[in-house]
């Protein structure tokens, strides 16, 4: 927890409801996150609303550090990104959430001390508070519907922090207690299974063979199939061909 | 707006509280999803207080259609995503978030009714509401702290959905007004630079003057200069050189 911590610190800017420093504590600590610092915050510090609204993730505000001005806030910080709706006129870098922690990432393995400004809800950072940032952070929104509030938007950057650093595939199949079924075993199935209908007179005409045996093979290859599958479709045949009522079918 | 739009389908199964329906609506409009469906909701509808958070979204409320059953709600859709925080037994893909959205743009553009599946508060999906989708939706979520509340979740996945959609450059420059400064523009200030230091004698000693103008030249390449820039060194440059003390140090 705290400031040893390597994420990057999220400092909100004169926060107004409670319940928002509360909501962007619980989303920093959703995604991993635990570096909060607040500066000046409207209703004065400790807020009951924040510590209500934080629940599993108070130990991200106990550690919060309560700053009376955004200088200082930021001064023993290196890099810092300011996450704005509209920039200003002020020229500096506009990097999607992606792009900042991705950037964030290599600036913390790098040594540096980086900080992501957020604004207080409806008036958002002044162009004070922005002038000694190094950049700035948009998230792509619906330009007709532009509405992200402070606790989602801190969500937001979080979820790409812990996606810049936590590399997770973007596809897998979760197995549970089965595990994928091998080629051979597929294999030993689909053999039982040609049998029973070679028995049962399935592939005909016999010029027609190869073709309907590549249709069957090419069907149970075309699904991934776990062992619990297999168990399951020889229980299937067997079960047809024991249990079948020749002549009634 | 409504069904005949390009995004994919979102299905709230059993939501319970109306702010949570109207808070989703949001999310999905900030990130210009508009196709809501909800299933059983459990305080009926129309609600008032989803209608109350909806603010903004609320045509998103307006338009969405309310279902009886996952099966109603489902069975007019090709491909289905469920966002579980524990897959189940069943085995099937589990996508993150990105890659879903990426695989759902892949899929409406090849022409298939894509939906995701959202559980309710608390309880989440059941596992006969799981059996038929297709995959799961997992989001990288701290494992100390894995609730992500529903609205969330629907923000997060609408979120990746326009990044899957509209590929925005990660970095770029925000200009404003201004442009950025041409390189003669920036060789001409440099030149009238040199030319006033000259005069001052400050390239001393003779033989260290390519070094000199070097790094000078290095430290204006640096910072990308905008024409705003620019001026505003010429105007630094006069005003030293007219406005200074000789003699006053």
């Amino acid at each position: 927890m705290a400031e040893e911590a390597t994420g990057p610190v999220m400092v909100l800017v004169r926060p107004q409801m409670g319940e928002n420093i509360g909501a962007a504590a619980r989303a920093m600590w959703n995604f991993g996150l635990d570096r909060l610092r607040i500066v000046a915050p409207r209703d004065g510090w400790p807020n009951p609303k924040a510590i209500a609204m934080a629940s599993g993730a108070l130990a991200v505000l106990d550690h919060a550090r309560i700053l009376p001005s955004v200088a200082v806030a930021l001064a023993d910080l290196t890099h810092v990104f300011a996450a704005t709706a509209r920039p200003r006129e002020l020229v500096k870098p506009v990097f999607t959430p992606e792009a900042a922690m991705a950037r964030a990432r290599e600036l913390i393995a790098a040594g540096e001390q980086v900080g992501m400004l957020f604004g207080p809800e409806r008036a958002g950072l002044e162009n004070e508070d922005l002038v000694a940032v190094n950049a700035f952070i948009s998230v792509p929104v619906n330009p007709d519907f532009p509405s992200l509030n402070l606790a989602q938007c801190v969500l937001l950057t979080a979820y790409e922090w812990r996606r810049a650093t936590e590399k997770a595939p973007g596809e897998r199949l979760d197995l549970g207690r089965t595990r994928m079924a091998e080629q051979g075993e597929v294999e030993r199935f689909v053999a039982e299974l040609f049998a029973r209908l070679d028995q049962a007179g399935f592939f005909f005409p016999a010029h027609k063979r190869a073709s309907m045996e590549a249709n069957l093979r090419n069907l149970f290859a075309r699904a991934p199939l776990t062992d619990t599958d297999i168990r399951t479709l020889y229980g299937v045949v067997r079960a047809l061909w024991e249990k079948g009522r020749p002549g009634h079918g």
